[in-house]
């Protein structure tokens, strides 16, 4: 008999934390099971802890952890530095809690560098080695493949691709910092965009109350709400900006859009693709481009961090 | 004996080429010659063909030719698609012309990428892993190093670290873009912005003719006079917004600054470092990073495509 390894694959979101548990030969888990982030009245941490004690006691064979995490890792010492998102996380040495827990020490990276890996391994990046994948929802992420090595920088902190500034003194970001491509290009930037423009009388089919989202202004806008297509257009015209800056910096074979608000159609592609073409400083730049939607949705990040952790056990 | 390996890097600028051949166990090349790029009443590519033909036949043992070239090169075909300070080069199959004419078929990359693997190996970047090279002066341009990997895109065209847009609607790049961190940061930024500000009526101890450049700027800030610090006070600023952009993408460990215009100290440097350290959206994008300025000087580039011919040998 093979002795084929185990391997668990956790996605720790900010609402769910999604578990996989894969054979080394399959991307298709043999085991998955989904809880809620801040569920049973327990701390994020004590219900990943009791997750995989859980799923140890039912599989006693596990022979590798990884984990993908929403915010800035350490990866080097598995720490993570924040993650607002998952109960105000700063400063965990996550990896040494689970190793000293489970004696088994875990990989622990970006949750977006980790669909990127599986998008380009197992998704709509197969056969690429030069890769953007971009993930636009409430914020904006993202990884870079080049020449087959996935970037993540010194101290695992490379991965803020919606952190650009695009516009000087432009709206907030999350961040704090005026203009990023983040507050112009994400579903919050396109609700924030929307509802200036509300308060400034720009007439809308939108009640003012309970604020519009990024959500029911794409349904708007394909009822044919003049205001909600215009706030759809002006974030697919940022993105444009922001990516064509990508094409000059890491110049990729393929650029992979994932996340909800990518997934609103051509209400979005179609401004963001003529606003690319408009600020490209060369044509060279989309020889050869594909432009892909993502295609692994809410597994990219179990998959690509099961598959990470198969590549470097 | 030991057979040592004789490697011929070139250095091709818009002003001058410079060769050098070396032995593949020495930065110090024992041989050196720089020519005029279009002198002697030749064409660049006829000189450069000219000046191997001469070297060979002096020293008829060339194990390796490797070039580094200002301009977007298809690295994987060695086809320069556009050097426009290079006699206006575009569409050159430099590569096969080499091979054709000496039966060595060369490496061709880009000039910052070379010397920003120089300044790595022999300079300012020693023992980092994790790089970005900048070089300001005429233009801005730039490389990356990931993990010990040089990041190049698809085509060899991911170089363009000064096309970055971060001010929508800013002044127009060379590439014919607006609002380009090379727009705003370079020296024909400082000088474009020093001369608006002067065609306004802003005082000065500059006369208009000649136009002032950055190093005339450079010298009238150094004796007090208040538009060209300002000058080069603005064109720090938008350096630090860029590469505070920079920090959140790739997370070095080490920022090199190289050209003209990092080398006119602490009146760029002091508003870029402020500029910096507010743009950041993290002090942990700072936490063990080194600002250097290069070392390598003018001998960057052709050190670098040595280097890189022995470690691709």
């Amino acid at each position: 008999m093979v002795d084929m390894k185990a391997i668990l694959s956790l996605d720790i979101g900010g609402t769910n934390i999604r578990a996989g548990l894969f054979s080394e030969d399959s991307i298709e888990p043999f085991y998955i099971k989904k809880i809620r982030t801040s569920g049973q009245n327990r701390t994020p941490l004590e219900n990943i802890i009791h997750l995989i004690a859980e799923i140890k006691h039912e599989h006693p064979q596990i022979d590798a952890i990884s984990m993908a995490v929403p915010g800035s890792i350490d990866n080097k010492h598995g720490v993570i530095i924040k993650a607002p998102n998952v109960g105000g996380w700063k400063n965990i040495p996550l990896r040494d809690i689970i190793s000293e827990k489970f004696g088994i020490v875990p990989s622990i990276e970006n949750d977006a560098s980790m669909a990127a890996y599986g998008e380009w391994k197992h998704g709509a990046g197969r056969g690429h080695n030069y890769l953007l994948y971009m993930t636009i929802s409430t914020g904006v992420g993202g990884a870079v493949i080049d020449d087959g090595h996935l970037l993540t920088g010194f101290r695992g902190l490379g991965t803020e691709k919606g952190h650009m500034t695009i516009v000087e003194n432009g709206p907030l970001c999350s961040c704090g910092q005026p203009g990023h491509l983040e507050a112009l290009a994400s579903g919050t930037g396109i609700a924030a965009y929307f509802q200036r423009k509300m308060a400034e009388g720009v007439p809308t089919s939108l009640a003012a109350d309970p604020a519009p989202t990024a959500e029911s202004i794409a349904a708007a806008a394909r009822q044919g709400d003049a205001l909600s297509i215009d706030a759809f257009r002006q974030a697919g015209y940022y993105l444009g900006i922001g990516l064509a800056s990508y094409l000059h910096i890491f110049n990729p074979s393929c650029i992979i859009l994932g996340g909800g608000v990518s997934s609103s159609g051509e209400l979005f592609y179609d401004p963001f693709y003529a606003s690319l073409k408009q600020h490209v400083m060369s044509e060279e730049y989309l020889v050869g481009l594909e432009i892909e939607y993502a295609q692994l949705g809410d597994d990219a990040g179990l998959i690509g961090a099961y598959q990470w952790s198969v590549d470097h056990l």
